[in-house]
């Protein structure tokens, strides 16, 4: 069996389609976001980021960056241990307690990044509640497919945030514990799920209510809640998962809910459990982090008119952008070669980055660029954007938006 | 559908069993390894910690310390996205290198963890190689037990540490693609696998051969390159699995190969493509950490030194020890409860912090303390051990070893 043949032959697949990834290597500066160095061939070169999802810049944060590099001077660099086997950190209790505090519930967990926290909460819901059903919005992440997918319970997918849909798969199901796994807003398309409508739907069937909030924790909510602290109906749902690796701009996941909830995860998940924690700096970063965004609304107010702003010059330059409810701006190419094609002249001739978003990420056929602005993009940047982009337009023929 | 009392009820089923985990909440004192504050019930006692996996101690090492400090301060707490969008920065690239040089492998690539590398690993190789079929040895680390699960791949469990069974079993598959998952190091047990001997029968069957090096890697061969490099078989070896978050002190994991074999699951891992990447600065201080340990060999000597001077006390004390080939001294009890209450006491009487290891980490009935000393405890530390594991031996009429 010649191994190595048949991977660089799958590859070779890859490369054909114009699926094949190769990662931009960037040094983002601290202090100087959304700029970073790109490093390439040997050479640096000057670029601004328009894909991060450090949404808003608090990885540069001046309180994030002091709490991270006291808690590096005071405990070291890692934890040392599982959280079971010497691994807890008073950084990853007073984490907890914070993350639980944001969402209002009675306790949460913390897990090594919000891929996992999906994967081993799903999983072992799934798989340890005799007889559970799992109804799954179609267009949930790949660590929701896959924590459903490992638990091996019975799975009903339902029509993207058709709580209608839902609502009649949820009767079909009977008289079984039931699951109901959804996003507040979803990454590739940025859209916004009717939470009140599902969670009221969840109530009348007695399901469990699961929702991802890993593209809204720190960005909406008057203290960053999320969409569900936005819509008051946080306390209606029994699990909200979210990340720390996006607006709060460190890395890990966690879930929230009840205590026998949580405990029940932390007792039986496998990922939980068997796994070194995260650096205790990490947990500390993130504590400064989600503490500022409680308090302060002065970085997601920016951020909704950088959003705007961009919008509205996309639109006057009639560049399509998929319109939802949210800070993410797919802008659709439809096709993989083409969307390499254009980030790469982006990168090469305008000092721009952003990473065209090809198959297994989005469907293919719908490639696109998903361009997030933030708090640190100056009005110069966007005007630099558009006009990079108009020029693109005109080069490469793509369509325009109806006026 | 009361969710909670399920919950619940599960819950009280491990409490009965002596199986609920209650977590250590620690501060380790950097500079100060391996004594550490332990928070309980709102006070703050000064314990020594004596199972810790950041077995040498480079977790406060100042060079892992300063690169940690250094790029947070550069490049801001997170990376800001996932590999592919705009998470990559130039120290993942560096690590990756440091990486691949360690083990003398063409490619390297990281995750957030061992486990989801060993998960994600394990998970694409059987989903993706048509017809495969993994031969994993039966005390495989629950990171590896799930990702072949996971890939719904056939799986084939041969005798721990038995290559002749192996053998057997390779020759009874046939004519497919086979995958053989080991570790070097076993956790729990600390006994050193046959690798020679594995790697022939391997070789011999045409099998692809994967190994966890995660116990062993900056700990064994000159440089730090696990056992694979002390007993010069890296080399022969397809994939070297190993982590960030034991000896080389800080956190995530990775696998090591041939640049066909990396790239693949580079290119497939969904555990790998959909997640955040580590903070830039993690990946600084784990280079710094890794290339430290390829120069010297300062901290293994005194660490191997630091195990046979407790192994000899214990000896000398009549307390049973698991006798291996490895740094880690598991301390047979055999029941839960008192396991926990062995610990218990050892916390609060001794200031000494082990934690007791019951199911599911390992088979009930093996309960146990596991040990492990490094170049960090002191001689008065050991005594101070073996006094209290002596002291409480006599009150618990424990079991001697025999003379």
């Amino acid at each position: 069996m010649d191994f190595d043949a048949l991977f660089t032959n799958h590859l070779d697949t890859l490369k054909a389609e114009g699926n094949y990834r190769v990662f931009a290597d960037l040094e983002r500066r601290c202090g100087n976001f959304p700029r970073a160095d790109n490093h390439k061939d040997g050479q640096l070169r000057d670029v601004t980021v328009w894909c991060s999802n450090d949404y808003l810049g608090m990885g540069q944060h001046p309180a994030v960056v002091t709490a991270m590099v006291d808690a590096v001077r005071a405990c070291g660099t890692g934890a040392g241990g599982t959280r079971n086997i010497g691994g807890t950190n008073h950084h990853h209790i007073l984490l907890e307690r914070e993350l639980a505090d944001l969402h209002g519930k009675e306790a949460a967990l913390l897990f090594t990044s919000g891929y996992v926290s999906n994967w081993a909460a799903l999983g072992t819901l799934g798989a340890r509640i005799p007889g559970a059903v799992i109804l799954s919005d179609e267009k949930n992440h790949a660590s929701m497919i896959e924590g459903i997918r490992h638990s091996r319970a019975d799975k009903v997918l339902w029509r993207h945030n058709d709580w209608r849909d839902l609502d009649r798969k949820l009767h079909a199901v009977g008289d079984r514990p039931k699951i109901v796994a959804f996003e507040s807003v979803y990454s590739m398309d940025g859209d916004v799920a009717p939470i009140r409508e599902i969670v009221e739907v969840c109530e009348a069937h007695g399901a469990l209510s699961y929702i991802d909030e890993v593209h809204a924790v720190g960005m909406y909510g008057p203290r960053g809640g999320g969409v569900t602290e936005r819509e008051g109906l946080a306390h209606r749902i029994d699990l909200i998962e979210g990340t720390l690796g996006k607006a709060f701009g460190c890395v890990g996941g966690y879930i929230t809910g009840s205590a026998p909830l949580v405990d029940f995860v932390r007792s039986f998940a496998s990922g939980f459990i068997f796994t070194t924690a995260l650096p205790p700096a990490v947990a500390a970063a993130a504590t400064a982090s989600i503490r500022h965004l409680k308090e302060s609304s002065a970085e997601r107010e920016e951020q909704q008119q950088r959003v705007a702003r961009l919008r509205a010059r996309l639109d006057a330059a009639g560049i399509p952008h998929l319109a939802n409810g949210s800070h993410i701006i797919p802008v659709m190419i439809g096709d993989p070669v083409k969307c390499k094609m254009i980030s790469d002249i982006l990168m090469n001739e305008w000092g721009i980055y952003v990473q065209p978003i090809n198959y297994p990420t989005v469907p293919k056929g719908t490639e696109r660029l998903r361009i997030t602005p933030g708090p640190l993009h100056s009005d110069a940047d966007i005007d630099h954007l558009v006009t990079a982009l108009s020029s693109l337009w005109r080069q490469c023929a793509l369509a325009h938006a109806v006026a």
